[in-house]
């Protein structure tokens, strides 16, 4: 029945009656290969909980915005920046995003990195950096190795 | 440090800074041995993310509320009531419980249940059932065999 309040999880991180959605649009921030499924968007919650998965060597787009983020990892492993530290992450690790840090998620060449996310269903649209926001990014070298923004050549 | 935007998981389904909360005080409800972890409460997210952990036989407190829950199962095997049914959860299942649905959470006799819940930070407080509710939910068999409230004998 179509209105059981269960939802079966499926092989391979998926759910019954949740969409696989694109990430985001094609061509409207720079990202790379990386999934979207939100988990539960309620009318009596007043958050979002939504479930990304990005392929190994794969990123999410490097952004900030005022609403904040609450994440568990919840398969495999990667790196995420957050503010000016990169830190690595592997299942169950739990990550708060704070409001105008810039964040980004990046799966290991070797693994996918699958992560639960929290947002407040009433929010603010990401910010891409300018070059100014880039330049200031780079000046820390660990950070500056780390952002990936599309314009890098692959690997 | 103590501010960094990363707790890492630990052994055991532990995190760090994160205190091992009692379910609720003893006496103020019917529940067996289960735990309470707050993972997130945040100024800036208007929800609140708590794991839950139910011992092999141990249940949560049969209750209902105003306010909704989003539930990931996120370790182990057990039993959920859900209004008047009740279903097998296990790994990664989702489970949503409706504005004033009864529910009741109980692991395995050979397994514990750990699951992830979200929560409105401002909710009413759980009411539980008077001797009028207890006769309408045991009108259903499955319900009466299901439903733990303290009175039972141990087993």
């Amino acid at each position: 029945m179509t209105d059981s309040p269960i939802r079966k999880a499926q092989p391979g991180f998926r759910w019954e009656r949740v969409d696989l959605a694109r990430y985001k649009e094609e061509g409207s921030a720079p990202f790379r290969d990386i999934t979207r499924q939100v988990l539960f968007h309620e009318h009596d919650l007043p958050c979002e909980w939504r479930y990304f998965e990005i392929a190994p060597g794969g990123y999410s787009t490097l952004e900030r915005h005022r609403h904040a983020h609450a994440v568990m990892i919840l398969r495999g492993r990667g790196r995420c920046l957050v503010g000016d530290q990169v830190h690595a992450v592997a299942a169950h690790d739990l990550v708060r995003v704070p409001p105008l840090a810039w964040h980004q998620f990046r799966a290991d060449a070797d693994s996918p990195l699958g992560f639960l996310c929290l947002v407040d269903k009433d929010r603010d649209r990401p910010q891409l950096p300018d070059a100014q926001g880039l330049a200031a990014l780079r000046r820390t070298p660990q950070v500056a190795a780390f952002i990936r923004t599309g314009d890098e050549s692959s690997g």
